[in-house]
């Protein structure tokens, strides 16, 4: 193992928050292999690279000598919502908890180790658990407590309803702490108030609390919205290699360097040279390069990856994407945004005539694909690059 | 059976409310025996006939040809209090619930027929439910209705602490009604909101809901203050017949007929029969003679009122007690009160120190009972009868 400094710069590299503050010192002087636990949905295992920024926190402990817990929590999933309100949201099968861990599994060890990964599934003990038992859990807790989460209070004080249910599913979370007795969990900011109530939990059952770190919610392609499949800027982790390199290379600069930090895994050391390096002159486009080669390797092959950056360059005419696109954001006001309105918008044409002109003559690409459909819509809270003729350029967010 | 309008007059006999309104009718249309469900606490088997006035609601069912269930709520009781905040709850054994039962049994049939009541524990239905089927019925209820109940939204209101198991506890007491498939559950006032959880489960478990009827809490000895051993204003059910007695023959002549109209068996057509007699000349005091020696025979024996009421007007010195004794208030101002100082409160002597002398010879009896201690502390909430000498009396009422 690593001094525990360094395992602390290590582990704390991108995370949002740590509680206690000097806790994962603490655990890490006891000089013993941490049980880091982090829970999982076990009904949406299509990741995408936001939920690997956990994924990668696990990484990063497990590369440590650490005991990471992939947690399958598939005791609430097999009850689905029973207040029936949410219909899309059906009980699931064993079967399907087992074929969606398998979907995981394919997926999380593209970052895991897989000889040094746990996985479990909360209803191992949850299952067991009685009326009586769950009774007792739920006195751990106070209704006051549960309603200063955000969105209960939230829903509460707007007269949306919240179902008894819905308190019990915290406690039960944070009840999988203690079977665990895990010494660290993992999760994203909107997970805080769950992994503390673990905490709790664990004290009441005379165990030592375990640590907190959340990880941030990456932001999306625009830079701007939380990266999510509703809002389509994401990058999904089983996309083909060239939409993954493609996408990567639409973000902007700024985004660039947010990505690196808590997606890539070279060393804090290594990718201070590399901002020296673009400070002084090299071009940033190229950092990008490195960076979307090191996602598409690692999610595809190295070669999917030199493959990726070869045909982007080509699509893009070698030499004629230039070195700094303007960053333009426009209002769909409506959901959508036909293609000649948004050209007009981000000032690449001057009248919407001219834009169905350029698009009939082929002059006109998006994320470098040529646009052959003149009333083609562009959805809002999507980011991609607009290019009309060969110099023309801007990378455009739609709201 | 009787019909059903005459059911219904019987049944509505000093209730509190029914709900919904009509519902009792529509239920006795059945032309079937209903399934008629009280709740008891397994913790407190010990009576006083406050409690009677639900278990006579129960007998009026019972005499009309309905099942009535006595519903002990063990499987709460079992689990006691596992927010450890109320420490005088222990969670009973099922011993100690099979000696409560017994005790409950001794009771209940000096009202209730043997034969003819099912008792039933819930630990027989909650035992065998696991965490998932109460994650199940949690899901039924919000929390937001659940902070509607009076002292629910008082607490939380007072930010005084509520636990989360106490948002299951009223789930599981309707969950009672579901398997008892209760056609009529029977509660205080108090219950109301527990009562109606139990309409709502049997509606979402595709039953007819029950009828919600509420008894009311009734008063004390003092006729201001609910009945409460706290209070110190009740008359337990095993007391002595001559203390039973007595207590009775201590209220005033309006509560004496609310206690005629919820405690007495006797039927409403001969109770406006009393009310006319005593109307047109007869001592309120014979009424209450009346009272006293069924409420007696009810839970001793026909022989024991009669020697109860005998020792009665011996110790009053037959004849010397008056037809109408003033009522007074007093108010202890903290908690209780000197007799001496009492007595002058109450008019019965000009100054503590003639109090001091008539006690000292003997001349002041508390409900007929001479008192030899000059320093006797009489305690607030109670009601008693006092005698200075032949002739002076008072009821006065300690606050």
């Amino acid at each position: 193992m690593s001094s525990i400094a360094e395992q602390i710069a290590e582990l704390t590299r991108g995370a949002d928050e740590i509680l206690p503050e000097d806790g994962l010192a603490a655990k890490l002087k006891l000089g013993r292999p941490l049980v880091v636990k982090a829970g999982f949905d076990p009904t949406a295992p299509d990741l995408h690279i936001g939920h690997t920024v956990l994924i990668n926190k696990m990484r990063q402990f497990q590369q440590l000598g650490h005991e990471v817990v992939f947690l399958i929590g598939d005791f609430t999933g097999m009850i689905g919502d029973p207040s029936g309100k949410n219909s899309t949201r059906p009980p699931l099968s064993p079967e399907d908890v087992r074929a969606n861990a398998e979907t995981y599994e394919a997926q999380i060890y593209k970052i895991l180790d897989k000889d040094r990964t746990r996985i479990e599934f909360n209803s191992t003990w949850m299952g067991r658990m009685d009326a009586a038992g769950l009774i007792k859990l739920a006195a751990r807790h106070t209704v006051a407590r549960m309603l200063e989460r955000d969105d209960f209070s939230k829903r509460y004080r707007g007269g949306r309803s919240i179902s008894i249910h819905e308190f019990l599913y915290p406690l039960v979370q944070g009840y999988d702490s203690v079977e665990l007795k895990a010494d660290v969990e993992l999760g994203g900011t909107d997970q805080k108030f769950n992994l503390l109530v673990g905490r709790q939990l664990q004290q009441d059952f005379g165990q030592e609390p375990q640590i907190v770190m959340t990880t941030p919610l990456l932001e999306g392609l625009d830079g701007v919205q939380k990266m999510s499949k509703s809002l389509d800027n994401y990058i999904g982790i089983t996309e083909p290699p060239g939409e993954m390199f493609g996408k990567i290379m639409s973000i902007s600069d700024d985004l660039m360097w947010r990505y690196f930090e808590v997606l890539s895994f070279r060393s804090l050391e290594d990718l201070a040279g590399l901002r020296e390096a673009v400070d002084e002159g090299m071009n940033p486009r190229d950092a990008k390069f490195e960076l979307g080669m090191e996602i598409v390797a690692r999610f595809h092959s190295e070669a999917d990856a030199e493959g990726a950056r070869q045909e982007f360059i080509a699509r893009f005419q070698q030499g004629a994407m230039p070195d700094e696109i303007p960053d333009r954001a426009l209002d769909s006001q409506g959901g959508q945004l036909g293609l000649a309105h948004l050209l007009k918008g981000a000032g690449l044409v001057s009248s919407t005539s001219e834009a169905f002109r350029m698009i009939k003559q082929g002059a006109v690409r998006i994320d470098g694909e040529r646009v052959e459909d003149r009333a083609l819509q562009i959805e809002a809270g999507s980011t991609h690059i607009y290019q009309v003729g060969k110099r023309k350029f801007a990378r455009v967010t739609l709201a």
